[in-house]
């Protein structure tokens, strides 16, 4: 997979893409990161990349040449998919995780502070929010984007960590997880747990993590 | 506002409260990020942070030690805001950002990979999600998080930039942004944004935030 990050801070997204999982699925050559800085694709002397807004308002507006010259230097295949992150996008999950995790090209268009020109959008297949809080820029919510999609791509988590995986499968909550010391600070592993009878075990957990997802998120049991 | 990382890969924050905002907020003596390695408080001469879960199953878990030891060592104030991110959190919204911002103190615990010890959640004051997709670990999340919330702290964003904040508190999505050039490939700015008549734009500018959050958001209007 060809991951393309437009956006005017590339140096932003080192440490991310540089450690963990992210940097593994790289090593691999499962996936390739391309940083684009979409100021070298001003189009003029002063490589001003936003404006102020028609009709009037506070704020400056992104202009639409950048992006259009950088997406023509990218000569992007055909099924690209063109990801716009913004507020105003259709809120971003696992589901979607796993469809986007079957690409071959994303391209992730970052912008920082300022409103999209309309025509912008033209360029795009999606836009995404990651959630209903406001961030100073794409940026952030990209890696986060990322890092849901890569981990799904087959070979990138071992097969250990696909395991772990599973649990957030079953649309419910998962149960509370103990390891040493069986007593700490006063607070004890409990009982069921270090009996070794597998059927209690697996019965306990099922109602905690039913009880947890009644608890915190009845939303998902519907 | 003092915001402690623990985390197992501190590198991996280095660009993003390096860049931006979030460097602005630091230089301007408003906020301090620390971040903490946990595995230098294992309490054991491996650096050993998980362990198999008691009762068996696949994926390891965060042991109590490193994290209990690294929260000891910070000595918080009695009313910090102690953060775990996970996906069984409450979901993080603009408001619970609000609220954080007018914090003093916040500590963010960032699991990688593994389940937390349940004693763990015994320190905490806050779970938090940032939304319904999996995350290699809690890294990109208090990312977002520590974004969306210094940037509401008075002085860290210019008035010109408070403003563009405003349009978000309206409940509605925004309507669309043009600036310069008035043609691009084709593509004209509506008419009503240049004729100068502020009337009409502010109801072009209603009718477009409100007919885009009846199409894409329609629960924001409930």
């Amino acid at each position: 997979m060809n991951i393309h990050f437009l956006t005017l801070f590339p140096e932003m997204y080192t440490g991310v893409l540089g450690s963990s999982i992210l940097a593994r699925a790289k090593e691999k050559e499962i996936v390739d990161y391309n940083l684009i800085n979409f100021r070298d694709y001003s189009g003029n002397k002063h490589n001003k990349v936003d404006d102020y807004p028609y009709g009037g308002g506070a704020g400056m507006v992104l202009k639409p040449e950048p992006i259009f010259n950088a997406m023509d230097a990218l000569e992007l295949s055909d099924d690209a998919r063109v990801i716009l992150l913004c507020p105003q996008g259709a809120p971003f999950n696992q589901k979607k995780a796993e469809e986007l995790s079957k690409e071959q090209e994303i391209v992730f268009i970052c912008g920082h502070y300022e409103g999209y020109d309309e025509r912008i959008r033209t360029l795009v297949t999606d836009e995404i929010s990651i959630g209903d809080y406001v961030l100073t820029g794409g940026e952030v919510a990209s890696m986060a984007m990322t890092d849901a999609i890569v981990r799904l791509i087959p070979g990138v988590l071992s097969r250990e960590e696909s395991h772990i995986e599973d649990s957030f499968s079953t649309g419910m909550l998962e149960h509370p997880h103990y390891t040493r010391p069986r007593e700490f600070r006063g607070m004890k592993v409990p009982e069921v747990l270090l009996n070794g009878n597998h059927k209690d075990i697996d019965a306990w957990r099922l109602e905690e993590s039913l009880k947890r997802t009644k608890e915190r998120r009845p939303d998902l049991l519907e």
